[in-house]
């Protein structure tokens, strides 16, 4: 037997997609339903077999035992409502948001078997046309429960990302979104400001440093402006320190001292190399 | 008849044995020959065949018809008076240094047929060992003359780094200056102070993004500490420029402005996507 009947994905893009290839190649599910809100992503989604069915309608998700919220941040806290009037008693709702505070907070009192996840497997592609089965393989989940989360689920959720491939940890939600603010959601606004800075002229003198250093600054703008409005506080402080430490190589650099840029230069290559 | 009889390289690691497995593939020289400050690197660029013969003392530079200064900035600037006590007359000398004006100024002087020039095809990897044939396939290389520079030497180096399938494009000294230090230089530093800015034991939870704009954070401390310090003022200012574009970044976050973050966000995602 399978471990779930029915796994309904809402949202089926680049983590929605890839997670109904994963879960179809793990046989983790009779039936992989999908709900999107563009009709060519649900048909493409149905072409690739990463979904067996797809509706612009929530109200398909009845049959469910496991739904998958892959939407943005915003769009995840503004269904909940809707949703939970169509779903069966029993049935597991997870969400794949890149911001957990808020989310956990609204979906925990909305559904009573609610688990916060984030599996750490974006990038700056988007879209169904990019879903990949082993998106997951190797990758780490995050998994937020809190005190009212129920165990058997939150069990039956992390044998679930295991059995895509994924390691699992969990972490309260403001842990998440504190570590994920230094980690990610820092990282993109510098990625952001910095393709700003550049003169556009000067573009064409670039080399493989500032593409990479730019390359997720290609990454969906409306999901990044709801994942950066339900994170404020921990990002205005990752970017702060972020701003102590640029202020720290442009005084060494103004003052030609030497010494404190070779400590911050070795620091930095020997922090490198740990992240392998 | 070859270009090149004789030419001489001075520093074979990544960029210079890279230069020696070109040049040999291309047929531009009849011999190179290498020297290093390592007897371990000139062995492995022979047995690379990236240099026919090496040694550890400048006086081999005698038989070169062109010399190319692949070295860190400092050194390039440090060894010009010695090198130029053993060259024959009429040797062409180029450098391949990431900062120009220091080096142009100083090599100018010393070199009657000096050129200056920056081929955009480093790497956060160095030595002989990540040395290719192909590295110049398609990269950008600045050249940088001055009212002085032989137009003879000129158009010969051109020639050089184009036959190494390179294109070339010339800027002045203090214009490649100022734009690499915003394409390159102040990324650089961006990058470094980015993985100092994220507490150590938060890299566990880093996904691809990180990891991509971290990368060459992990480049030659000592090789970086010299270039920032021969490009101070034009660093300086870029580092001012990103610090704008952050502070704009930290106040739309902090203020929920999300009318300002959907502009900087669909500005940066517009202008990433030009940099193909």
């Amino acid at each position: 037997m399978k471990p779930f009947d029915t796994i309904g994905i809402i949202g089926t893009g680049l983590i929605g997609g890839s997670l109904g290839l994963a879960i179809k190649r793990a046989g983790l599910a009779r039936r992989v339903i999908g709900v999107s809100r563009h009709a060519d992503s649900i048909t493409r989604a149905r072409r690739m077999k990463a979904i067996d069915n797809g509706s612009l309608n929530l109200s398909i998700m009845g049959d469910a035992d496991l739904v998958i919220l892959a939407a943005p941040v915003e769009t995840i806290i503004r269904i909940a409502d809707k949703l939970k009037a169509v779903l069966k008693p029993g049935c597991i709702v997870i969400d794949t948001g890149s911001t957990k505070e808020a989310i956990v907070r609204a979906l925990s009192r909305t559904f009573p078997l609610f688990v916060g996840c984030h599996p750490i497997a974006g990038s700056e592609k988007r879209g169904i046309a990019n879903a990949r089965a082993d998106l997951f393989k190797g990758a780490l989940c995050i998994i937020t429960p809190v005190r009212t989360t129920d165990r058997a689920a939150l069990k039956k959720v992390k044998r679930f990302f295991e059995t895509l491939g994924a390691r699992t940890c969990t972490l309260t939600p403001v842990a998440h979104d504190t570590i994920l603010a230094s980690v990610s959601h820092m990282p993109h606004c510098l990625a952001f400001a910095l393709i700003n800075a550049v003169p556009a002229a000067w573009l064409a003198y670039a080399g493989s440093g500032l593409r990479d250093m730019t390359r997720i600054a290609a990454s969906d703008s409306k999901v990044w402006e709801e994942i950066l409005c339900t994170n404020k506080s921990a990002i205005v402080r990752a970017i702060g320190a972020m701003e102590r430490q640029l202020r720290a190589f442009k005084l060494a650099i103004a003052r030609a001292d030497t010494k404190t840029l070779r400590r911050l230069l070795v620091q930095a290559q020997q922090k490198r190399q740990r992240l392998a």
